[in-house]
């Protein structure tokens, strides 16, 4: 593979370089700096096209502002690999989102120009605001700059950030990147005009003569102007809403546009005595090609051809679990009219796309808004509609108040369809699907599932239809199935019944969702040492199946239940029944395979559950462990 | 106690017989009905100012909507008693927030004209869009109007709500009761005129022309217009902010006016085709002098008496934990320049107000906006602050994602102050901390303590002030501390460390946080009864005393945890614990006496603990149960 000449980059070692560079190369160095990363992500895939937005605004705000004494905070973090290249993680690029690599996102463990980590959205202008009053109040940290996109900006709490910055009136800058803007060549260069005479006058001034400007000026370009206000309202600009919320107004500017973005950088930090939105416009996927032509901005891309673009592709052997929540719930909403999905801006990623393209009017995309999200379909339910609200298990936490108070404790039959349960690969820690079970079994009136393979998850689809008394939850994994057989249609469960799968006598495997392959696989190491083994399929965490527990309890010597997640789950809950039903009196070697203490870097899947102990062999180990007293012809393994 | 005379509130069953009443009889029977909401609620107590700021708003809405085919949805639900009267409640109205009473908020089980429960904020536009939907899907449900008041509506949900209604462009109606707005007469009468002149055109001819007389209008009528926006942005108002978000907005109007309102509501219901902001000025506490006068408003009262308004003070012994906390904040800080503390909205109900008398500079208030609070503590604490977020258990929960995702995931060290954990008395279910522990504690790099008593909570003040390490968090009750001595400053504890406080034999009462006087009265009945008892204060739910717990598990045998809380929480903690450690694999009594899978409905906290069999007696019951076969002589108590 052939690497890109980049001169200029080979001299960069860090930020500082950066301000000894002339307008004219730091221009230049964009331009090396987008091939280094197009050439980095083609070897490891990752979030190709929000980064190639970003190459310029990365290399202006690192040359403008004293980084990393100024605090540079990028929302959601999957546009900064220009950013990564540029502050001495170069070398590293080509480790991107693999095991012991560079995080696909910022981190703040990982370089100190990463002042503050994310991967879930819209945090960076409340965290701008802490660094900002810090400063204030004496602690060693310069000016904070929040980097945030479009579809960001429009979450409650984003506003509720902008709310509060707002009203404190304090030094900090908040650039919005609206990458669904692109600005047509005559705009951009009125716009590079306007950037360029006031880039010597105070900011308010700058904004004033902008909108003098503005009325003056043909259509496209007082469009550019009022979508500020669009981008947050969705409807009929006025103003700028930021101005309203006590904001300085600039913009909006082209983003790739080195002439503008400079100096008004330069200008906003030389004079800003108060909260300053700068408005930049950039397009995704900028200056690759395939990306720009491609739908979707190559938002997320797996290794890649860089001469055309094409996409290493992976053959599954199975249907993901997704497109089987997806197509179970369209049949499940073609026979009942009463089934609707709720998506917080993220149909193809839930697979309720595969129901709008059938049935566009029962889906709702409701935006980055998870509160709002489970709120409304609490109020659906509450008229009698069956809302399927689906929401992956780290971005449910973003409505879990809305889940007890508005769900729970009124009963309502909300069905939850939490995808990405577990650890999820390259992604990491952050969006790690880890604490639901526990947070959705402690609330009454819950019913919690999880399916242990895509037929289950099938039948669970079909449970949650026909289930109508209370909320009810299913989680599942993100990727393949099993490639188990598929039947026509789902099944609805008997609420509370688990299954048992293969009958034994010593020990009991009780797997509660889908890391019951790695059960069975225990399962089969232990019978090779000569124990008898019953695996059982929980199926639910909530209710739990009691008679199963008992069964289990008191016919085995030793009971050890599994999960795809933290303590005070599944496990939690098996633990407070034996206990309080004493079947924990007399002697069971009880142990719950959790997730660890700790969060679990990103590598595949199948290596976090290893780095977590969580694989087949460390079930047998744990059982080894557990038994050795008794089975002294078990030869301890080692991890 | 004499009644008001109430002679059209006599005739009224429910909302049906207004519709029968003329315009100027229910201006007549919304004086009778504000008499008769503080005739009960002195009786009672409760939240007195907010109703009778709507009582003509509760009054016209009735009479103009076809409730309850029409969903009317009370933003948090503490103003609905005027509601509750009118709505056949009237005979239980003096039974107000009492043990099986008549709830201090709307609720679904309790009426069908409470088609939406409430208690926390925001929630009410994303529940009426959601019944909205189901009615444009052919559920049997009319229209669906919030009310919802000028706090609620600038939290990040209530935003994302109304931008996901304006989007929808659906018919729906959303009332906002600005009661910090009063109308001076002029306006007032010129407002009056407005309503009645409009009250035949179509709504948007009605804005429209509405705008026209603003523009020619003295500034006191067009402050009352810009209002509008100045609640939801805080800052410089210029247009009305719910137009952008695409919704039709009708206002100001004198919500105590029924000539203004009745025409306004009836016009909007004839007319809407899409949402409608109707903008309705209140004076909380409205109609009663000692409301009107007093700061607060009335807000939330004690039972008083109606001719002078004096309000029954109950007592303490001991002082609150609320204001332990903020005398030991307050310490913390006078010494230490860098700690801060952060409110959402609740400044003296988490007693941070005590520390903002002495250093205004370092308490901020972010409003009702939990996720931006937990993000922007985090926030500061990267930069090197020591900021103790305060926010009641049950309002955390809408920070949860922030906790985990921001805070927990970069081990920032924010510390945590969690009032009103456990039950918590007339407030119910809704504001029950019963999820926090769980929710804590299955998160990496978390601390989590609970304080048993006042001085406990003194000292765990001053560890979360030194310990620097990562967040931690700490809990403690509503209401009065347990009376013991107060050091005059806290002393911080050994983290991860209890303290035995009694040492016996036969069982282990393991109390985590403020229950421990009630484990106390369970060791004394079940020493009469000839057992020798452990007592121990676990002080840390998360890390656990682990040389504590295998001491306790190895030297009785009963084991018996006990705290304020539902199941996933520390009796999970230290059931994982045991099990993976082999300690129960030969027999132990282990019993975890937590929250029972039921939301627990209001009565006084030791009402609530009994109905939750949380009391000495249900743990001398537990330890009984368990060691029957062994302790013969025990003779069985019933409950």
């Amino acid at each position: 593979m052939t690497r890109p000449e980049t001169p200029l980059l080979d001299r960069v070692a860090g930020p500082a370089d950066l301000r000894e560079l002339s307008d004219a190369n730091l221009a230049k160095l964009a331009d090396e700096l987008r091939s280094e990363v197009v050439s980095a992500v083609s070897e490891t895939g990752g979030h190709l096209g929000s980064s190639l937005g970003v190459v310029e605004l990365s290399v202006a705000i690192h040359a403008v502002f004293n980084t990393p004494a100024d605090k540079l905070i990028w929302d959601v973090g999957h546009q900064c690999y220009p950013h990564k290249v540029l502050t001495g993680r170069r070398d590293r690029m080509r480790t991107l989102r693999q095991k012991d690599g560079l995080s696909g996102f910022t981190r703040r463990s990982e370089s100190p120009y990463d002042p503050f980590g994310a991967a879930h959205s819209s945090t960076s202008i409340s965290a701008a605001l802490g660094f900002t009053i810090g400063r204030d109040m004496g602690q060693p940290t310069g000016d904070a700059i929040a980097v945030i996109g479009d579809g960001s900006i429009s979450a409650g709490m984003a506003y509720e950030a902008l709310n509060n910055a707002g009203a404190e009136g304090r030094r900090m800058f908040v650039i919005l990147n609206d990458n669904e803007m692109s600005i047509a060549p005559p705009v951009g260069a009125m716009s590079s005009y306007l950037s360029q005479l006031y880039a010597n006058e105070p900011l308010a001034m700058m904004r004033t003569m902008a909108d003098e400007f503005a009325d003056a000026m043909p259509g496209p370009m007082r469009d550019g102007l009022k979508r500020a206000k669009a981008l947050v309202t969705g409807a009929h600009p006025r103003g700028t809403l930021f101005e309203d919320l006590g904001f300085e107004y600039v913009g909006p500017i082209d983003g790739h546009d080195m002439s503008q973005l400079l100096p008004v950088l330069r200008t906003a930090r030389a004079r800003a005595t108060g909260p300053v939105l700068i408005h930049v416009c950039t397009v995704k996927g900028k200056g690759y090609a395939p990306a720009e032509q491609s739908a979707d901005k190559y938002h997320g891309v797996s290794k890649f051809d860089v001469a055309t673009g094409t996409q290493a592709k992976s053959k599954p052997n199975a249907p993901s679990y997704t497109s089987v929540f997806g197509q179970s719930l369209t049949a499940e909403a073609a026979r009942d009219p009463s089934v609707v999905a709720i998506t917080a801006a993220m149909p193809s990623g839930t697979g309720v796309n595969i129901m709008a393209d059938r049935l566009p009017a029962r889906v709702f995309d409701v935006g980055i808004a998870e509160q709002h999200a489970v709120t409304c379909a609490a109020g659906m339910a509450a008229s009698g509609l069956k809302p399927f609200c689906a929401i992956y298990s780290t971005f449910l936490q973003r409505g879990y108040d809305q889940i007890v108070h508005d769900v729970a404790l009124q009963n309502l039959p909300v069905r939850f369809a939490i995808d990405r349960a577990g650890l999820v690969g390259a992604d990491g820690a952050t969006h790690a699907g880890a604490f639901d079970v526990g947070y959705l079994s402690a609330l009454p009136n819950m019913v919690v599932m999880a399916a242990s393979d895509e037929a289950e998850l099938q039948d669970m689809v079909a449970t949650a239809a026909a289930y109508d008394k209370g909320p009810i939850a299913f989680r599942y994994p993100r990727g393949s199935g099993t490639g188990v057989e598929m039947p026509e249609r789902g099944t609805p469960l008997e609420i509370g019944k688990g299954k048992v799968l293969q009958e034994g006598s010593d020990v009991a495997l009780l797997s509660f969702g889908a890391h019951l392959d790695e059960t069975w696989r225990a399962a089969r190491m232990l019978e090779e040492q000569g124990l008898s083994v019953t695996v059982a399929d929980a199926r639910f965490a909530k209710p739990l199946d009691t008679a199963l527990l008992e069964r289990l309890a008191t016919t085995h010597q030793m009971l050890v239940t599994v999960e795809q997640g933290s303590v005070g789950g599944f496990g939690a809950m098996v633990l407070h029944h034996l206990a309080g039903e004493g079947l924990l009196d007399r002697g069971l070697k009880v142990r719950t395979m959790t997730l660890p203490d700790r969060f679990i870097d990103q590598a595949s899947p199948d290596q976090m559950y290893l780095d977590a102990g969580l694989t087949a062999q460390d079930m047998v180990h744990t059982v080894q462990e557990a038994l050795q007293p008794t089975v002294s012809n078990v030869t301890t393994l080692k991890r």
